[in-house]
């Protein structure tokens, strides 16, 4: 189900298949994957989208492709995203996550998770020294 | 503010002053931050808390210490802890992030925001390849 | 599946029926959808409920109708609330919105999101001239 | 600081100090707090909300008063409402909670959040038996 | 669908079956949910997670085994986690819960997601008397 | 308190200035709000970011001005974000925004809240006729 109509063929539009063109490229596979599908709906809408999750995440940066898929996951998980925990554990298995360095992100994020809910639960007031933006 | 009273001398509890002297001895630094002054309240809770936290942040895992203080920070953002964001991006900093990973960071985990909730607002179904259960 | 029981007749309790009738006047349509029949386990929350969402949402009031139904579905996409997204997607398109308008609508949807979560990484402190309250 | 104006004498409206009037006799206290005061710039919105919570929270229903205040901490803590923390933790307080029933709230609302996000992160599917709804 | 395989026989490793084993011992009953099998593909993880729901929920507490659950549901809810609210849902009943009681619960949870909403579109300042922390 | 430093002179970066100057001119007025000065630290992350907001709330759109404002606020009230609560609002106002509309805003977020807990405390199964992605 989806709150989008799919087109059976979405490439008809010129603006759908270049950036359907650069996903295969980039990705060095035929495989579009729903998300992508789904935006179509709004060539604008998925240029723009592609176009950024590109520059982030399919481009060289200060961060490691591992490392930027693992932080991803930990935001899709809180955000309760299941689509996008799906798609991003696929893509970070694709860059070589093991089954352990999974089970590691997962108890990362389940422990930020619990002493998240214990410091609002507590109403915990920040330290003073934790101010890194004095001079504000 | 805070919703239980901070004992003006916690370590007059001997199970709170262990739990002090091995975040001091793990940190090597003097300073304990309000989020265990405020857990002292409940020795016990305190106790596993910080036994939690001790065992996957601050022993050598299979992820190294700024990623896991870094994936910390995105499902504290996510789940909206001041208090956890701003404890964990100092524990960030004190262990090498530069001012450019941080950036990053930040980049990664508010375009993983956006991403999700596309991916909610879409209700994008989920491609069959991405069944890494199968079996179940 | 649900967590709780659909009766295969629930109008059989006059309360209930009560409620559908009203809700089939009101919209104009013979479809009751799931959430009213998944409430009809009690139905003095179904009554409540109902009451409550005819009030603001099928009654005339200072916003337009699709306005409405739009900031709904921006609630709910944040909450990750997969059939309220739906629900009132729907209910948007059968008030005319359009697909650009949706479009558009999931484009700020997902901007604030991702500002939000820059926000609350940064921990922005607010600027005094926000303070709309001044005098409490 | 707040989004709305706080009057400084809210009840020279006549519904305002209708809906004070009653949360002093109902709490059985002068004191009115800040909620209310906020929510006093649109009377109705103060009536239907004060109205609201007195049926629900400062009535005799099937569970006790206790319970009903854990549970609303619990839902406030989970949406990161400080606010509210503070607000139902310190009516919480009154009706008899004890340090040791706090510890365990918070103990068992931090575990729920650490399993809840390891149940989305593995996007674990949902036992057969767990289908409460069947005949749906 | 899960984001981890699931194992035709989970058991022929000791750990989980030592750990499946204390389930049906402590639930006694023959049947393990998908939690734990999904758990599974990393022993560690799943037995300081069962270790952790076994002492808090399965054990003699401050607290009564059905509030407990009900405050489970409660946070499951707030945080989106459908399978948990099955889980904890069927847990409360065959621990007693009514339907009664049910409505209730979820009147109660919704109504303080209603007012969390309110109190963080309104950003009301906490009141002085609500601090119980003094001496932070 | 902020989680980056705030420089005392952030435009002697052109870049910086660059992107000041046009929130001065795209919005008539001298006054920069924080967020801008906390992404500052990040000139590339403010281009970016501003480029985007400016795009979409501060050039004709299918949507008027106040609506987006309005939705922008419904998300960053849904999502706990208390700065961009802030700073939408007081946009929302200088666009026009009524104490009634503003009202009635809060009033529709708090209720889709409400709903939205109600539904995945219920888990109700979506109807089929709310399928828009027939084909996927």
């Amino acid at each position: 189900m989806a709150t989008v109509p799919f087109s059976s063929d979405p490439e008809q539009d010129p603006r759908v298949r270049a950036v359907f063109d650069d996903i295969r490229a980039t990705r060095k596979t035929d495989f579009i994957n729903n998300m992508w599908r789904a935006l179509a709906f709004d060539p604008a809408l998925l240029e723009r989208t592609w176009g950024e999750v590109k520059a982030l995440m399919a481009t060289p940066t200060a961060l490691d492709p591992l490392t930027k898929e693992m932080i991803y996951i930990a935001v899709s998980v809180a955000n309760s995203c299941g689509y996008c925990v799906h798609s991003h554990t696929a893509a970070a298995k694709a860059k070589g996550m093991t089954a352990e360095q999974h089970a590691e992100l997962l108890a990362i994020v389940s422990l930020a998770a619990k002493t998240n809910h214990l410091a609002t639960g507590l109403q915990v007031p920040v330290d003073e020294v934790f101010d890194l933006g004095r001079g504000a």
